[in-house]
């Protein structure tokens, strides 16, 4: 450990609660902070990334492992010049989970109980009751049953919804019904009123939200992205809504972020903007995998929650 | 059964939904729906009401059933004249608790996440994303720890809020810091985060969300009522929120309701306004209970959920 270095790279995330759990977890490892406009060359064991600019991972030397700092790696694997050799991990933590699935029930009661109709009629003055549908009368879909879908879709079962859920592999939780692989989208879609996106990036779910996604919804749907901007063309959002097909949406990505000040998605009174921050990594229990995951690779096995890059996740 | 008549009285809920319930599972029974404005000796065996015009109950002859439209029974209590020696039900109803836990639920994590400054950030185009505090950093205390509170605090549980409950009697539910009885009020407060009203308005209970109340919350708390307009003074939050003491409310229900054009609680920026409607009585299940209690009551019995007319629920 000792003479090991660690490079932080992040646009966004604040160093300094990285930098302080790292001291006090293994104040071993030197702690540098990058833009990553490295010189080619430079020594570092351990990189901690988000968004790092193209090449920036590949000029650095030494490297054992590179760490996400989100629960996707779409953000790394853009890099055309991504060292394929060096083990990536993402971030798979409790706390990370937990916020996600507060995010998504919030939004799923919202959708389902109207909150956006209170809100515009307490703008307006207008005293407007209406009764919404039962919730075991209302259909949840979920786009992706990892470790973020499975959870979300157990915190939502205790309100009586009818869950259902799509990924690759068939998955098999009680009350969830499960649909598998390309095949079976449609007669998920068919099947779901709020249609919650929690899949990785990958070239095989990049603009899985689009027009004919949403056609084959029912009229009515309501849509919430707390995945990836990538996953939606949000033109064809807009155009869903703006046509009554579709009734909202909540959106915490966007294609470009920060979402630019004149996107039409700002003042959209179908959508709620959140910026980005449906859940956070947290570093006092991220770090903490971290550190194990090093240790582990000094022992000569292999990071926590690993990524395979054929998969993309 | 037969000749019996059964009188509907209500300004808000449509009569239609419960003379069809009340035709297909009792269609011996007369339905006739009133004003309350009767003539004194009307004969009506069963009355099925939500806040009649007062000395109405009184002058209806024979009655053997007074059935309350709401979990609460301060709409009819409230008539001098009403007769005390009939016996007085409320609803308690699997849906409509399911539909008060939505509520609950929504709005403990609308406040927690922070969606309403999400929302005047979106309304500012200002993109601002923040960290909330952790679940289990977030101290949520309900006031009522009936059939709506417990069901609330269940429901609340999964994410790990820290939760309390008040009640005039102490209970006991697992993961549940119960306080009980007015010597402990202030303790509990001082304990709470979200504070979410779910009690019955009773002279004990009116005006409980006051000036002295919100002093003892925490700096930065939040308030959610949905259980009557009566329980809260109403410039004493709009005080508290604008001296910055507390941060955000929700509120269902007002002392006028609906309320009024002029009100302040329309504009204010940290209050969201749902017009009654947190939890509403389905006739469909409901009058089940209904019927069953009529049933009782010929075979010489009680109806189920029967008030004390002492305690006011």
């Amino acid at each position: 450990m000792s003479g090991e270095t660690l490079v932080f790279i992040s646009p966004s995330d604040p160093p300094k609660a990285w930098e302080s759990a790292f001291r006090s977890l293994a104040p071993d490892i030197g702690f540098t902070v990058s833009r990553g406009d490295v010189t080619p060359g430079t020594r570092a064991d351990w990189a901690v990334v988000w968004k790092p600019p193209a090449g920036a991972l590949a000029r650095l030397a030494g490297l054992k492992c590179i760490f996400s700092l989100g629960a996707g790696v779409d953000h790394v694997l853009v890099d055309p010049d991504f060292p394929t050799g060096i083990p990536l991990a993402r971030v798979v933590d409790p706390y990370l989970t937990a916020g996600m699935s507060e995010y998504v029930v919030l939004h799923v009661l919202a959708h389902h109980r109207g909150l956006m109709r209170n809100l515009a009629d307490q703008a307006a003055g207008r005293w407007a009751p209406f009764a919404a549908k039962r919730a075991d009368e209302t259909r949840v879909g979920i786009l992706g049953l990892g470790e973020l879908g499975l959870d979300a879709a157990r915190k939502l079962k205790p309100f009586g919804y009818r869950l259902a859920g799509w990924s690759q592999t068939r998955k098999d939780e009680p009350g969830v019904e499960s649909f598998a692989g390309t095949d079976e989208l449609a007669a998920f879609l068919a099947r779901t009123d709020i249609l919650v996106c929690l899949l990785p990036l990958t070239p095989a779910t990049r603009g899985i939200l689009n027009s004919a996604t949403f056609a084959l919804l029912p009229e009515g749907a309501a849509v919430i992205n707390a995945a990836r901007g990538g996953h939606l063309i949000e033109s064809d959002l807009i155009a869903a809504l703006d046509e009554g097909h579709m009734a909202g949406a909540t959106l915490d990505v966007f294609q470009i972020e920060p979402l630019p000040g004149d996107s039409p998605i700002w003042p959209h009174p179908k959508i709620m903007v959140t910026p980005h921050m449906a859940a956070l990594t947290d570093p006092r229990s991220t770090a903490i995998t971290m550190v194990e995951s090093m240790a582990r690779i000094r022992a000569g096995g292999r990071p926590l929650y690993e990524v395979d890059l054929r998969r993309g996740y």
